[in-house]
């Protein structure tokens, strides 16, 4: 089943995908919901960032060759963590599948685009074991975790780096019938492949994470966790398109464009 | 005047205060609202978390006696920043005044308080001067900070040492009316006064932290930015209650209990 966060008419609601159709519902897809009786078409509707989480966790360092390649881009020592790391974004920076992408007027050449699967949360959840964790997922969507290195590398937090507005578009909507396992992540700036990686090649996984958060942390139903990204995106400039493709899910298309100084 | 948000028999909603009375409203104080009519005793509400923000900005590292205090505890060198220092928390960690802290049960003994001045935005901004900055804001509430320092020195993020569930007490309430230069911030541990001190005497004030967020994100109404705390914490213990005074502002009290293993 695919979820979507749609608005149409000035209104925001949930809808269930039925084939090009949008089956309307009240209510949240993973609380209380019925159907409202009104169905629209795929093409008459504008996609919403499928949830505001309470909490927007994230993972960091999740991937050997995306570690790596930011260490030779940065020229630091690369740095394979012993444990999962753990983090956070703001949600000012969540935008939409089809929203643009703004590179901010002062951004040096060195913006790039992640690729990432995202777990959604469907339960409230406080100290789960591994074994337990999956319970509390409902479903999964995709995330691009733009990055402007040079802030990354200068700034003391990642507030502009990863979250300067528009820099977390995610989207375009929660499947909930998916099997990581199976799964690809393919991303494509203007219709060429740059990065085709195993999305479930992980070093740490779903469960760890679930479980490592919910040891101090009580998971909220629509908080979402970003697994992290392999691989190494180009400089991305004015009129890019990149799309990130997760096979089972769907694909997240968002064009960038350079703010006008 | 003062807002809070409150709970009874089981409904949530924004309040003003009149003495020791709650004139309860619909809608949001920044937003349009309407009296309901129905007036409460403060003895008889259940303070909530006065705001459930979009993103929770904070500043690091904002006054010098604190970074000298941290510096020595964690043995790394005293680093005064040159720019101000933008960070999130995750809303997870948020309480209200009057609910319980919980220490982790496998927290070091070094769980410090954090007193900080909290900034309620009222207006939604982007691209503000430092003299356009204060139009946006439209109260001030007080956050404890609450920080597990042996995990703040180990782990690459704050998830844990500042994002644990309960570790960021934040009210009783919002003043509309409070002069920033006037206040002083005073923090009890069990009656005794522990740390005072100047609330302005910031290293980066409220107008260069607006300025400077809204360079790159959005500020949305309901956005709080906490602005750093002074002073030193003692290792705070089962039992504790931890009372953070801003005059002008209120009072927020919250005792810390150890969780058990």
């Amino acid at each position: 089943m695919r979820w979507l966060r749609f608005s149409r008419q000035g209104r925001i609601a949930y809808g269930m995908l039925d084939g090009e159709r949008v089956i309307e519902v009240n209510g949240t897809p993973w609380g209380e919901h019925e159907r409202t009786g009104s169905v629209h078409d795929l093409a008459d509707i504008t996609f919403e960032v499928p949830v505001i989480p309470n909490t927007l966790y994230c993972a960091g360092s999740n991937y050997t060759k995306h570690i790596l390649a930011v260490a030779a881009q940065t020229g630091k020592p690369p740095n394979l963590p012993t444990s999962p790391h753990i983090g956070y974004r703001a949600n000012n920076g969540l935008v939409a599948h089809n929203a643009a992408v703004i590179i901010p007027a002062d951004a040096t050449p060195q913006v790039h685009y992640e690729g990432e699967l995202v777990v959604v949360i469907g339960k409230r959840a406080r100290n789960l074991t591994r074994d337990e964790a999956m319970s509390c997922v409902f479903g999964y969507t995709i995330g691009n975790d733009v990055s402007e290195r040079s802030w990354q590398k200068s700034d003391r937090t990642m507030w502009r780096a990863k979250n300067a507005d528009t820099f977390n578009p995610m989207g375009p909507w929660i499947e909930t019938d998916a099997d990581v396992a199976k799964m690809e992540t393919i991303v494509r700036v203007n219709g060429h492949v740059h990065t085709h990686f195993k999305t479930d090649e992980m070093l740490f996984d779903i469960p760890t994470f679930i479980s490592d958060i919910s040891t101090y942390m009580t998971l909220q139903p629509g908080d979402v966790i970003w697994m992290g990204t392999d691989g190494h995106s180009p400089d991305l400039v004015d009129g890019d398109e990149v799309a990130i493709e997760i096979t089972g899910i769907g694909t997240l298309v968002n064009r960038f464009e350079k703010q006008k100084a």
